[in-house]
């Protein structure tokens, strides 16, 4: 909301404070407007005119590429300090609270590097396709545009969302617990082309065969795929929302690897090399697998189970008009298919409604939910739960704990709760359950 | 493309030399890739460590709204200063040679203002329903996020899209000849909701009444819309790409006109009036009719027909890579309902190949369709035509002119001809048909 002040931070004291002035502001307005009807005396607002009715004297030429309004510059991605170490193994979330629909722009779509972001000139790239290939080569941008292109939208989700989460209630705001995700419409190329033109028959049965993908910049972010996934879905991709990827996003050219945690989506792509073997690197054994409660860990959790979030109300959406009509939204997603269904409860999953989906659910893409009520003035816990076309149920925290442990930090799709107080202000909190 | 000079103009001289250099350098750059291979001597690019692999060293606070890669900064909305008197009655246009995919971000949107844009805070907005209703309502930006919510997606054309074409080829590229349109997903309020909140028992039998929409801004574009089109699918929008609509888009509240013309899409919508006849304003009798051959006019022409353009290659899009595979890329769509197919033509409309739907066509949405082929080297007349699943099929310039004359600006949804030369650059030409 652009009349509520700027709080760049989780931190919950300052926020409460600054809501509460920003729902004192539009209770007034509301309250003047819902009597005024043609017996009433009018609002100024519509019947004098007003001196923003003149225009800005700007020419068209004033923004050849358009900007947010100012009204609007508190919906940005946001950082969490203590989150990471330093500049370049850094992150930013979402501004998914104050979104609505389903497609991410570009400029709100959270970044996350490992060593930092790096500039690269369409002329410089090279894309290189190595090892158990029938003839090795190396591509640049240009020839890239010459390969039959194809579009599809899928969401993005880093597989630490959520992740500081699993010991207990610790953001406050969906921005911050669900903001490690976006959704873009991508144009590029199926990576089953460009490996077909490499010439797959040195690689014999293609069964038990891997990809290892890696990127341009210092931490190269090397990860093995398997061949079946390879050759199914996997784009490699230089348009999001129609231009070109942005430089936080691995401009030129990155890898889509739809439903799958975002660690995979390699950006800045300059090698993929055929292989009879997972390489183990780094970011797939040290990093990128699950710590189970015994200590042990699960590898090769690729794909991002169903999940949702309520986004508004929530901690930074208040509720600033008091009891009756309320707009309850959010989204939902599956790393395994489509979203078939999502519920709402607002006692903290003791009782669900079947929430309205905005359109049918896209294989592995955000689908936006809404739940229109008559809310009571009462306090709510509220809470969302996704299905997914495979008959996947999104379980409950207690649920995903007992299987998992608290040594996590990946892979939590648990059900989120904000508990919404009387006052309409929201708290992330846990529900026994 | 990044690599080609700025060229802010459709003149075609500055723009054939700046497409040159441009071919020049992609050119090299191919010619080395095609050799590269294990055999060859490698391109030092894949195999040695470049300055720009490592960090820019900025953090990911570096940019909390997102901006465009510098290399990109030719992919921007463009103006053609001779085309409007002046800045507040002014254009500019979408760059959709350079976009793939079908959403258009709202930085690179086209803007059109008849008396300038006007900055609109949420706080400060009103919206009135009068006329034949049962209750007289204003309301405020808080009371309109109380109500239901629908996500679609659309294109907006503006009546006055390729209108500078109709007496002959005039502007030297995709961006000026069709680019004022764009293509987004909105969020809003069904218009029959409000309708229905302020009550139309009022109006009596609604089959002959109509709304009569206007906004806040100093020409207040008011139009009339027939009450069947207000209670079927327009929109009360606020939200465009899921992020709040921008200024120069009707911040905070625009009308959604599914398949109309773009003049209809109200900016900074301030109140809509239920009547029993159309008001016949000016923006709907001394502008937005057609005018014949015999100088007598069509009014009430809003739908926007079926119609498609080549965006690649076209004059800003010259072949860089000369002969051999080539995508061949453009955009078609319907006021009517979706595009069923598009054929394509490299012989000016001698003979036609089905070109290939990116994905299966949207009601009132842009469709993306490619088609690949091998280039032999030599010219082309490069024409798109579209079918919509009404059976309808975009005319010719020839059939539009018998029927149309020559006389209008508004609502030229001819085929397009792009003189695609042996040297890779593309000129505005007709053909004979």
């Amino acid at each position: 909301m652009s009349d509520t002040p700027t709080h760049d931070g989780p931190t919950k004291g300052p926020n409460r404070r600054a809501f509460l002035r920003g729902a004192a502001a539009t209770g007034v307005g509301l309250a003047a407007t819902a009597k005024a009807t043609a017996q009433d005396t009018p609002d100024p607002l519509i019947t004098e005119m007003q001196d923003w009715a003149s225009s800005t004297g700007e020419g068209v030429d004033a923004s050849p590429y358009g900007m947010p309004i100012q009204f609007e510059g508190d919906v940005v991605r946001r950082n969490v300090p203590w989150l990471t170490a330093d500049v370049i193994s850094s992150i930013n979330f979402t501004p998914i609270h104050a979104l609505d629909g389903t497609i991410t722009p570009q400029g709100c779509a959270f970044e996350r590097h490992h060593s930092g972001a790096i500039e690269l000139k369409k002329e410089d790239y090279r894309l290189m396709i190595n090892g158990l290939v029938d003839r090795p080569l190396v591509f640049s941008y240009a020839d890239l545009e010459r390969f039959p292109r194809e579009n599809r939208t899928y969401f993005l989700e880093c597989a630490a969302n959520t992740g500081m989460e699993w010991a207990g209630a610790q953001l406050n705001g969906s921005q911050f617990t669900h903001g490690m995700i976006h959704n873009m419409e991508y144009s590029g190329i199926s990576l089953r082309t460009l490996l077909e033109e490499a010439g797959l028959d040195a690689a014999g049965d293609l069964a038990d065969k891997w990809v290892y993908v890696e990127g341009a910049d210092a931490s190269s972010n090397g990860r093995s795929i398997p061949m079946e996934k390879a050759l199914d879905d996997v784009l490699v991709a230089f348009k999001a929302n129609g231009e070109a990827l942005r430089m936080e996003h691995g401009y030129p050219v990155r890898l889509v690897v739809p439903g799958w945690e975002g660690n995979m989506w390699v950006k800045w792509l300059r090698r993929i090399e055929v292989t009879d073997h997972p390489i183990e690197s780094r970011e797939e054994t040290s990093k990128y697998t699950d710590t189970l409660a015994d200590g042990t860990s699960r590898k090769w959790t690729w794909i991002m189970d169903a999940k949702s979030v309520v986004t508004s109300p929530s901690p930074q959406m208040p509720i600033t008009h008091g009891k009756g009509p309320l707009v309850i939204t959010g989204l939902a997603w599956s790393g395994r298919g489509a979203i078939s269904g999502v519920d709402v409860s607002i006692d903290g999953g003791k009782t669900w409604q079947k929430a309205r989906l905005a359109k049918e659910g896209e294989k592995m893409a955000l689908t936006r939910f809404y739940l229109d009520i008559n809310w009571d003035g009462s306090e709510m816990f509220l809470q969302s739960r996704a299905h997914d076309d495979t008959g996947y149920v999104q379980p409950t925290k207690a649920q995903l704990r007992e299987v998992r442990g608290e040594n996590s930090v990946y892979h939590n799709n648990c059900i989120q709760t904000w508990w919404v107080k009387e006052n309409g202000e929201s708290e992330n909190v846990e529900v026994s359950s």
